[in-house]
């Protein structure tokens, strides 16, 4: 469907003497994968190629190929061919948005549904599982090499962006993908060893203190964590990514609360939920987000936070049950 | 290369009046979701099927369509065609070991190298990422109907037994499979759910419990954590599956240690490296196991058992870098 689009882009590529890609903002493993997947392409096909993630590359893809060519800023002037990836509107890419907006050849490779379609060529397609999907699909389009460099990158992509293909984007499409990276030589225990099973003490001790602070209703059906201030600093980290699935996991638990004491004193909330609208309850207090993933944020102090969210939950759960 | 035994096995499957699947004892997911996959298939496929898992079917499989169809015991008499499954030798079937070796029509599924060929047919493929695999394989050739509820079941193992496409068995052949699992209605959220994202209340403080004793000696290079007796009886739970990934994961340590206090006082120790190899570790201890990931048994008391195994440990890696 999108084969024209990507001739076009593949002239537009060849026409030019510089390629710089581009990746948004606090970089998952999608958007570093993409970057450097593409980007290694383009260089074994011979391109003059820059590659730029304006937060730079997070520690546990260091390990990535081409990690090391990565570059925070662009240089002015010429006039490349600019390949955005991973964004859904130019707001992502940080200080490079004003750059970016002034290029005359953008190109927009994104499987975000909400893209706004602001390059001048847009290869989007929200039924991608990963914009790694995409670059892939543009990789052979346009007969770069599939090194296993390349798809060890974009294995990574499709790998974090499907949550391990666990997530509902898990299509089979996707595996389609995976099976063509790793054919191409993609190493899963490699990008596995670096990506998910190394993490930095900071974020060990943390999840230490939260599991020691983690509390239950009398119900069962609520598990919450409190995390004060004191604990970010004593464990060298406020990376709270992840820990709210504890409690979540909990056979029996309903809805599960991840109270984290901001720098100034106000509290905030992440709420999960295996069936009440969690978006419903974030709503009371000013927040939102999802039916099962939410998030608000509440005055302090922590006793405060606790005590009038979990009299919503509560609520909310017997609110429930009078409905069902 | 499999076609002519398969057709062997499908003119047995289609000449009896009853089928018996057999899983092996401490039945994991690629076990569950093989034994369920290709029952419901040949169910739906007009058969007279008996599923039968000697240990039943664990927790956060139960959600699997078919799992309170199985059994737990053979009846005696008949001369059913018996599909054993994901085992490599009898001795995996535990209490049906002896009904299973005096079966006439015994049909052997399994992708374990170290298979013994104890079938009269012996569909057995070290190739394969998963029994699943072979499962799927099988149902397409006997042309049975893949439907949603099979696809699930058989998702459930390839997951599972590749840990969620990252193990070294993760193979473009697995995607393929997956691919086609998805198309045939495998919902991958679904059974993360269940399978990864739920777990009883006791797993959670059993992890607190062992967080809050982590220890890490002066170098950074060695993470451990000790467990006596009396926190399982705590916590209600001595599965301590997982628990050594967290000093493991740590970055900078190259060798994590869990202790665990036994029932009768001695230690077991379980060891995990990303580069010494901590099998000739263990050896020493009269223990084994593989250079990434083994085991041993030390006596008690457990200071006495930290003690020794940890100056074993740091000469080990003294001994690493003298080497390098």
């Amino acid at each position: 469907m999108q084969q024209p689009k990507t001739a076009a882009v593949k002239r537009l590529i060849a026409e030019s003497s510089e390629v710089v890609l581009l990746c948004h903002i606090d970089p998952d493993g999608d958007a570093v994968g993409s970057l450097l997947g593409l980007g290694l392409a383009l260089l074994a096909g011979g391109h003059r190629v820059t590659m730029i993630s304006p937060d730079g590359v997070p520690h546990n893809y260091a390990f990535l190929p081409g990690a090391d060519r990565v570059e925070k800023a662009a240089a002015a002037g010429g006039d490349p061919v600019v390949l955005v990836l991973d964004c859904g509107d130019l707001e992502r890419l940080g200080p490079l948005k004003e750059w970016a907006a002034h290029q005359g050849k953008l190109v927009n490779i994104d499987h975000h549904p909400t893209n706004q379609g602001f390059g001048r060529y847009n290869l989007v397609d929200p039924g991608a599982a990963a914009t790694a999907e995409l670059v892939l699909a543009l990789i052979e389009e346009m007969a770069l090499p599939l090194t296993p460099q390349v798809a060890n990158c974009l294995y990574t992509g499709l790998h974090t962006d499907t949550g391990g293909f666990r997530y509902e984007n898990t299509s089979a499409r996707a595996h389609r993908a995976a099976e063509r990276l790793l054919a191409a030589g993609a190493k899963p225990w490699e990008i596995a060893e670096n990506v998910y099973n190394t993490k930095p003490l900071a974020q060990v001790l943390l999840l230490r203190e939260a599991l020691a602070r983690l509390e239950m209703d009398e119900s069962g059906r609520i598990a919450w964590m409190s995390l004060p201030r004191s604990v970010f600093a004593a464990c060298g980290t406020n990376d709270t990514g992840g820990l709210i699935d504890y409690p979540r996991m909990i056979a029996g638990v309903e809805v599960a609360l991840l109270f984290k004491e901001a720098e100034d004193g106000t509290v905030r909330v992440g709420l999960r939920s295996r069936r009440v609208d969690v978006s419903r309850l974030a709503l009371r207090f000013g927040g939102g987000g999802h039916a099962r993933a939410a998030g608000c944020s509440v005055a302090g102090p922590l006793a405060h936070a606790e005590r009038v969210v979990l009299a919503a939950a509560r609520q909310a759960l017997e609110e429930e049950a009078g409905n069902a």
